[in-house]
């Protein structure tokens, strides 16, 4: 019997420090203007949850950094990190 | 003397879980289209770091709480929350 567990991924994609944000620029400078001058080094990045359902953390996570690698971040630009937690539900699949 | 504190904040703003996420599903049927059909619940936010001065943890909490209420999150669709780390330097400024 194959059982497949559910995990829930928390995925960071964020520009490599070497590429410049002007997002994040133009949201530091709105910060400045709304008075809050101390604020520096505003770097905006995708934060993307989804729920993934695999045969061991292990394969999750394999198939995570496909997905990452492949659609979710642009690799050239982007790092990307992830955080897999075991959801507590399993489902048994076939014998 | 005034001690100012750096703070590295790290800043999750998610959709509400009631309001419907067109990239997610987009994105969901990326991965679908790839192969991966065990993904479900693809929810796309935004991941803010910025480093914020001030002189004390809560004085840098009570702002940032501001700035993501007025500029960083769209709260009626959006809720937001972060984390902060202080970071080691400080830099004393006037007596």
């Amino acid at each position: 019997m194959k059982v497949t567990q559910h995990y829930h991924a928390k995925i960071y994609v964020t520009l490599r420090p070497s590429v410049l944000d002007p997002a994040g620029t133009a949201v530091q400078s709105g910060l400045s203007h709304m008075g809050y001058n101390n604020v520096e080094h505003v770097r905006i990045g995708k934060y993307i949850e989804l729920n993934i359902s695999a045969q061991s953390q292990q394969a999750a996570e394999t198939q995570l950094d496909i997905m990452c690698d492949r659609l979710l971040a642009n690799t050239v630009i982007e790092n990307y990190r992830f955080e897999l937690t075991a959801l507590t539900e399993t489902v048994a699949t076939g014998a």
